[in-house]
């Protein structure tokens, strides 16, 4: 009877009580995990709005619907685009290191597979706020007189696979992955693609009418409304603090904090270097391009941000508070090319440095750590492997929409503004607007 | 002594150990799901910002201030009495079916009443925010014309009655939760609430001057500022993800990610549907009524999204956005009310059909499953008795406001704008408006 | 072997499982924790949205880039020298009471040090945002006519020393800490040395131009977008619920639920007796006013928050939604003192107020719940202590940036607006603004 007692003790003791425990443990971890990816998501989406005031408050008030049109449906399409197939290419059973072939519309992936732990809808809801971040950066640069349709069209096909493709090499366990590419939270993945996307549709769609002289001088086209810019840019830094330390995927991970202050920090050096730089530069401290340098700080220290110091931080977000400022001129004196909002700098040339830089700075790999070479060479190669697809994929796109739907309005409908040509109606209808003549009537 | 020790053992294993560990779990899953429903809670009361985006931005210049005006004192009178008689009456000690009788002023319920694992006063200010929105939605419909005294006194009446006795019915114990009604996260309970009373307000306070033509026909007064209203549309998105998710009052609930999915996909079919549809009907995306399309697949999907399977979400979504469209045509072309936000069609009509198609949609009880007619029945004997309650109450409100207070303001004053009629002040001092005549000075 | 077998047992049952078990159970509440004070800083972070649109909303078109380069100012140095310099003094090891000395540049802190249950990065990150918050209600009593090489480094010296030092005294260990001073997310700390910084700034400034007659009377100024404002204070009531219940630094702490119900029942109030108070008192409820009186009712429970009972909430928002307007009129038509957006009222104030008001309200210690004068004394001692520290190194700082630096702009520029003056640019370029003339072209 004694012997069975022990027995019966032990069992309770080994294992019943063990697996109570760590049964409850395991469903409390996850838990945090999944209520901090939700949230991390929830602030992920709001840069959304973000995104549509500071494009909108950027450029004129005669385009001011039309922008934020394109940017509601960059998370519109995007979501159920990326639903049905994008994370299927992202995340499904790879093929060739170069995209997932399983788990398109709705099913076939689960969390098991995925080694998550947390249910796999967080994990979709998480993702699929990213895929719409890489999309609607490219409407900043296109802005102004891109045809609405043909702009319909980009947003579904950059959420259907140019996007999921560059994720998978980097994110879904593809060939870049596996190489030991970091890019933490997405330099690359996401703002570089909606960067390098951003470049090629205004090369091809051309300069806004009156950006050229014809001596091919810039002019510059203020925006409407920089309060509204400024909001925007505040509610992307806010959601950055969602879209940087949620990229742990898990509540659990001790170093939400730090990156939190990665991410702060890299913000306010790229905010600073770029206040002073113009002071300096252009005798007077220039609002929107400081706007732009807390932006360049983000992108830039988005791939990096859990793994270089917080000094580190500071440095990756005042070199990109200078690149910045260099990237709108070289841009618009030697390139030519028109990027109303200055998305193509910040985030294309921003993103890739952001993620070169992490060759230098990391603790662990980073040159500047003595430990070589290496790292830094797999980060150029992922830089310039992405920006050939994206560049690529996008020309094709681009040529293609130019040719079969018509890419760019009609002359009269981008003097009168788009909100009138392309959706008969006007943001502003209450409103005295100085250039009343090109609205139209 | 062997004895003695093994007892000695037995106690500490079954006894002492499981009470730490579980005394200890309980207060962590009673943190996570606290801190769960707090920052949904925030999420919820953010909402309000949005709100007040849309309908300012949906309407004139010359009526804003008094726009946001009302907004606040949704929040600041509705939370003051909704803490003081409405939780009380929401989920008080059930009499009849049909309301709570304790738990008034802030004393009697608690946690152990309700079944919560959360401190009541989490509870409590998630429920607070919940009844703001009810009574915020009115606010666009009535906007441009209704004397501000009179929405003093329906802010009021709608928080400390209107809606804790619906909510009663279907969250709080009473006759519609007992009978199985879904309607997890409010489409009925505060969407149509709102939408129904803001309905009976905006026919019993007649049109905006100058909406119907001499014949009846309808003329377009645009929103004044669009890219607000946007602004506005994404932040009520944001905060639906408090919303919808937050509903299940718990954080260790494996759901919350499917049900931040649910809710996700509806309202960017809801948008899409919309765009498609204006584009068809009108030659044009229209971007005001996509707006509203996004938030008809919100309001919609709010009953359902947890009941629902992905795709059934989608359907929901899609179908709002269309019944959105028509519910404006109808309102105006059909019943002739003056809506100027399109409140109505958004949150009572979505908000009934999305609980209506719970009964199609339900993977557990629907129509389309197989589950028969049961369900649908109830969510059918649910809508129309809400709405009737709500219709009535505030038909009642409504008139007496009418007689006692007066519910318009002066011809002179509507002409003027209710920001100088009302509250001696204007909300962009320094812009030109085109209207300016109408303005006064 | 049933000896060694037992004494196994007891090994497992007494130390093994319980190590396992409390191990676990410390590395979840600790993420709990963690979660929610990161969350609860971003968003305190995102309050300066919220400032931002409050102070650019109530004062003039011609000087908004200006103001909300200010506010980002703000944020990106504060973040960097409190990083730096700034939390050491606050938060290092103790000399005199009165600042700390240790963990400078980012070194030397430890959450074993301070006692924390969490990261110390996450702490720092929560920190940062609220010393951002003190340094930029000054902007708002500063704005359209300093200097912007003034502001920035007044921004420098408030966050690296002047804010640090109050800190330090009673959240740091100081020697009004160690008194039993209750200021528990810090109405005094916070708020008030950026409100006492904020008169001492308006008073050397001296008031703009036009603000006063001759005859020293004052002249309203609208600000020039009351909807944004009105955004802005919906940002900063959303992000008050990180401020407040975010400063239990725990997420396990079970008031958090509470917390946030006195945050929100003190700024109905407040809203509420300001709207009916200006009702009585200017004939119609006034909005700016109203607006300002939520954030008097949100400052004033900030100290008490989780010492005073739910209607000892509202009732000290009740009070502060009175004072602000009085405040508004002392600060105006007696000290003739001009503050555009009424951040002295409502920091200074009510910061103060609210502080005192612990004393008297505080469930445990207060007069009213028979505790006697104690604690309303040492109130007292530590309100009117912060108020001379701020106020004298405030008047350092201003006398020696007149001197050396100079304050104030031109008054050219003034009149044209600090955008074009200080930034070479304007916020609404394609908008006809009424004082087009002062604008200049």
């Amino acid at each position: 009877m004694k012997k069975r007692l022990i027995v019966l003790l032990l069992v309770i003791v080994l294992v019943v009580i063990p697996s109570m425990v760590f049964g409850a443990d395991e469903s409390v971890e996850s838990a945090i995990d999944t209520v901090w990816v939700l949230i991390a998501a929830f602030l992920v989406f709001f840069m959304q709005a973000g995104f549509a005031m500071v494009e909108s408050g950027f450029t004129r008030a005669k385009n001011a619907s039309n922008i934020i049109m394109k940017n509601m449906m960059d998370v519109a399409i995007g979501s159920l685009v990326y639903f049905a197939i994008g994370f299927g290419i992202m995340f499904g059973a790879d093929r060739f290191g170069l995209f997932g072939t399983t788990g398109f519309f709705g099913t076939g992936l689960s969390a098991e597979f995925l080694g998550l732990s947390i249910p796999i809808e967080a994990f979709l809801i998480f993702q699929t706020v990213f895929a719409a971040t890489a999309a609607t950066i490219v409407s900043g640069a296109m802005a102004e007189r891109t045809k609405f349709s043909a702009y319909v069209i980009y947003s579904f096909v950059i959420s259907i696979v140019i996007y999921p493709v560059v994720g998978h090499w980097i994110w879904g366990g593809g060939w870049l992955s596996k190489l030991g590419m970091v890019d933490f939270a997405g330099s690359t993945v996401v703002h570089s693609v909606g960067g390098w996307a951003a470049l090629m549709g205004a090369a091809i769609l051309g300069p806004r009418i009156g950006k050229f002289s014809k001596e091919g001088k810039p002019n510059a086209i203020p925006g409407h409304n920089i309060t509204m810019g400024a909001l925007g840019v505040f509610i992307l830094w806010f959601g950055w603090f969602g879209f940087n330390p949620g990229s742990t995927v898990s509540g659990m991970d001790q170093s939400i904090g730090f990156i939190a202050m990665t991410t702060n920090l890299a913000a306010s050096a790229g905010g600073v270097a770029t206040m002073f730089l113009t002071w300096v530069k252009y005798r007077k401290p220039d609002v929107s391009m400081t706007l732009n340098g807390v932006l360049a700080g983000l992108v830039a220290i988005t791939a990096g941000c859990a793994s270089v110091s917080l000094w580190g931080a500071v440095a990756i977000g005042a070199i990109a508070g200078v690149i910045v400022v260099f990237g709108v001129e070289l841009l618009e004196k030697v390139l030519k090319i028109d990027d109303p909002v200055g998305a193509v700098p910040v985030h294309a040339f921003c993103g890739a440095s952001g993620t070169l830089l992490v060759g230098l700075f990391a603790v662990d790999g980073g040159l500047f750590y003595g430990d070589g070479f290496t790292l830094l060479g797999i980060q150029a190669l992922g830089v310039a492997s992405v920006a050939a697809w994206t560049l690529g994929t996008a020309f094709i796109l681009f040529k293609a929409l130019k040719k079969f739907n018509g890419l760019r309005v009609l002359e009269h409908d981008e003097v009168a503004g788009l909100d009138i040509g392309e959706h008969g109606s006007v943001a502003y209808g209450d409103f005295q607007l100085i250039n009343i003549e090109t609205i139209g009537k």
